[in-house]
């Protein structure tokens, strides 16, 4: 079982004052704006690397084409006059100096993607933040604070360099080998970092003023609803568990049906009441069985053993531990129903990632200057922000994905929302570097 | 898909008349008795072919070990004073010459187990017709009909042998592999058959007088009832279908429950669906899904295919056919429900092989002349029995098997019902060789 309730404990104390100071700067009234044409050039060229027959990419972390496109972008952020160095962990920084003796406000994303994937999942929040810092040089815009540009590595695989920065990498991941063959202490060294000082990477909590993450929502709200912005409550807490139903095999021709003790006729009134309990109770909640398994397989066999996994994700980790409870009460009628056993073991715990409050108010007041419309919601996947939330406050922005299709060639956002996404990273930015953070 | 339904066509052709003969045998009155104790001392001695450490046997079609157990069982056979010879299936036949030129009465079962089996699934029935055979020559019996006892090869893998004298394996089975590596056709020639001449093993209709054959139960009900032997009314009919689900495939964090097409949710309703209809109809038959796959199969994502079995058994080919047209039905209800389709791929049908209904009323009248108690059922599984009932008469008796285990090391029949069994064989043959077959 893997636990990461850091920032749990951490958030508390870097509950830092975003209170606005006296005096804003004169871009309060007019807001800056990206240029679109050259972001979406980018974005057409970002997908070059990777690019599969379908359309989509193949751009898995430590790969070759992952170590061509990080060449592309570190060539991007030298022309947008960023310096760029890669730390320890084989995350690229571009960076891009302030007028005060400040920490920096970091924003980006990744650009790896998974295997036989899409090219908007990391490379929209990376090419945004790379446009965004790119017009404040165009329009020689410099911040109270450093602005830094960051690509985490191996996101997909999952959020390894973004863990890196945080503090949560446990070294015992460097040994795990990745979707490209090699372990991720190896890509690290691919990709220019050093495993060996694998401490230097991390960031302590205050030496970030905050982290901003621009992505695609991978769900279909956005588009469904023609909203241009969604402002990210938080990331969803996730928890996974293994869950083995035990009966009794027996030769499917011989034994009557009163007297079987069938591990998927146990198991299927489990998936039904997983279903059922996750879906009767108010709320954004999701509950999923994903994989499941009969042992002994045999279409003239009644299973034995059934192997089945659990997960649960909500923005609360305490209603997680109730719909569990719940679904665990319902396992012990279910054995009785059908003189099982039914048991569970804990393998994944993520604790949920809220964003911080006054960010996403800046986030709203940005969208609503720049005419677009927003709706809160909360992230059911993933990101680097979360690994980033136990050492500095978040903020994430999300814009329409057509059909809400991610981890697909198929995955697809417009050049105008994936511009309106920049535009909103790039304020949201500039209103945070005149607040006090 | 294999169609059997050979025998449904031929047994009216076979409905040979098996009335009684005027001027019954002296032995009528007093029933012959196997000797027990030698009996029991066969079955310990094959047991050791292919013994495992847990107790049971491995004694697979084609193996080492399954060729030294038949070289065992031909030395006994030769010891009973049987002639033997291997037909070009590699079936062996050790036959007692009879006083009246008529096609031979055949008795026996197979030798070979499934991996890790038991020592009694098989090896009871060809050692109970071994044994009976013998106890003619210690009495110097000599019947009407010729008697021939059968070890059919490969039973498990599934009724080669008998199905080669039934005239009902196709050659294509010759290029399968078995569980023991080698093809079947290869498998033949290690017996010392010969697959080019695989035609020279049918016995026609009409060239066996017929056919019994005891066997464990496999089931608990003798045992749980505490009777003596089960009097066999058929071999119930197999349907197999593959069953795929349908649905679309998604994220599990960012997909609402109201707006995902889960094809487990679905393959979950329809494991319910199928107990439900099997249960709640009247009758023995037995409804399985024994084989399920969730694809992709990750906790994270939403099943997007669901592929399962379903296996429907019973006496009554007719029963089967409404039981899966209710099923069917059943799943549109649920494709509705869960936006999803469900189709079925015929894979197997095996039809029902009803035992001869005189034979069953001699097996009736010679247990209870013997003092056993005894009562009448289907039998669940397939049998060599079902591969002769094309072209004989068949008779079934079996019984207790402790717990109702099968194909398992626990597989056990205790030493005195093995007994009673092989005096109901014997007097059973004793009876219909009185008989005008």
């Amino acid at each position: 079982m893997i636990r990461r309730d850091f920032h749990r404990m951490l958030l508390s104390a870097t509950a830092l004052a975003l209170l606005p100071l006296r005096g804003f700067s004169q871009r309060r009234g007019r807001q800056l704006r990206v240029n679109g044409e050259r972001l979406n050039r980018l974005m057409r060229e970002l997908r070059e690397f990777g690019k599969t027959p379908a359309g989509g990419v193949s751009r898995v972390a430590y790969s070759d084409a992952d170590i061509a496109a990080r060449a592309y972008i570190m060539d991007r952020m030298r022309e947008a006059g960023l310096s760029i160095r890669v730390d320890t962990a084989g995350n690229i920084l571009g960076r891009r100096e302030g007028r005060e003796p400040l920490p920096p406000l970091l924003m980006g994303s990744h650009i790896d993607s998974v295997p036989d994937g899409g090219a908007y999942d990391g490379n929209v929040g990376s090419l945004g933040a790379l446009e965004a810092a790119w017009t404040l040089a165009d329009n020689d815009v410099t911040t109270r604070h450093p602005i830094e540009v960051v690509i985490f590595q191996n996101e997909e695989g999952a959020v390894v360099g973004s863990e890196a920065m945080g503090g949560t990498l446990d070294v015992s991941e460097l040994d795990r080998v990745s979707q490209s063959g090699v372990t991720i202490g190896e890509g690290m060294q691919r990709l220019g970092g050093d495993p060996d000082r694998l401490h230097e990477a991390v960031r302590p909590a205050g030496t970030i003023a905050a982290y901003l993450e621009l992505h695609i929502e991978q769900g279909g709200f956005l588009e469904r609803d023609a909203v241009d912005i969604g402002v990210v409550e938080g990331i969803v807490g996730i928890r996974w568990w293994d869950v083995t139903v035990d009966g009794f095999a027996n030769h499917a021709g011989t034994t009557p049906m009163d007297q079987r003790r069938d591990a998927l006729l146990a198991g299927a009134k489990f998936v039904q009441a997983v279903n059922r309990i996750i879906t009767s109770t108010p709320g954004r909640q999701v509950g999923t069985v994903g994989r499941i398994e009969a042992l002994p397989g045999a279409p003239n066999v009644i299973p034995g053993q059934v192997q089945l996994s659990l997960e649960i994700r909500d923005l609360d980790a305490a209603k997680i531990g109730r719909l569990f409870e719940r679904i665990r009460a319902e396992a012990g009628v279910i054995e009785d129903d059908t003189g099982t056993k039914i048991g569970f073991t804990d393998k994944v715990e993520i604790v949920p990632a809220p964003t911080d409050p006054r960010i996403r108010n800046v986030i709203d007041e940005v969208a609503t200057a720049l005419g677009l419309t927003h709706q809160r919601m909360p992230s059911g996947a993933g990101h680097d922000a979360q690994s980033i939330a136990p050492v500095a406050p978040i903020g994430m922005m999300f814009i329409p994905s057509v059909g809400g299709i991610s981890h697909s060639p198929k995955e697809f956002s417009e050049p105008q929302d994936i511009m309106n996404g920049a535009n909103v990273l790039l304020n949201t930015l500039l209103r945070l570097d005149d607040m006090r953070l």
